[in-house]
């Protein structure tokens, strides 16, 4: 898991995405690492929060400055044959969900 | 994994909340549940995705109607006493943010 709680004051925004597997797996492991890296590299890339399940479902929340760096994504080249793919191969079905964090609060101990 | 893809249409509110176990769970699981079951039971709930890693933390996403909802659920008295005794026990940190989600969109195979 990749994580970090360290993020600007609200408003940022928050991609939400839930994937479940399909039967085929097969390059899905390598794309996603991929698209990991290069998602992390876009402009206003802030963090991300992910883990999966032992059933082979994916959540995971993505963080961006704005909704500007969020479309940019979307509509990269690369990302955009990642996307295709997975719907062709590698996930059975999934949900993308873009918001607008409001508030924000942390505890921690230490 | 509590799953449902089946939401309305944008705007609706998402609350993301990351944690981080602490080293005493006792009681955590428990608790863990009812607030599940009585978080479900709140004017305005819509829905989760959550998933545990292997480390133990939890990534989970509660929806929600409207602001309205989430305000009245946090200040809920046995959800309060939760809170507390995670801050107390369960938790070495946790993250929530309240986020309006403004578009959504799924793909399903079948």
């Amino acid at each position: 898991m990749t994580t970090s709680f360290i993020r600007p004051e609200p408003p940022y925004y928050a991609v939400i995405i839930t994937t479940r597997p399909a039967a085929d797996l097969e390059g899905y492991e390598a794309m996603s690492a991929r698209m990991a890296e290069l998602g992390e590299a876009q402009p206003g890339y802030l963090g991300r929060e992910s883990q999966t399940g032992e059933d082979g479902r994916d959540l995971v929340v993505i963080y961006y400055a704005d909704e500007a760096s969020i479309t940019a994504w979307k509509a990269h080249p690369e990302h955009l044959q990642a996307q295709r793919l997975g719907r062709e191969r590698w996930y059975s079905s999934y949900s993308v969900e873009v918001a607008r964090v409001e508030r924000a609060y942390a505890y921690d101990r230490d």
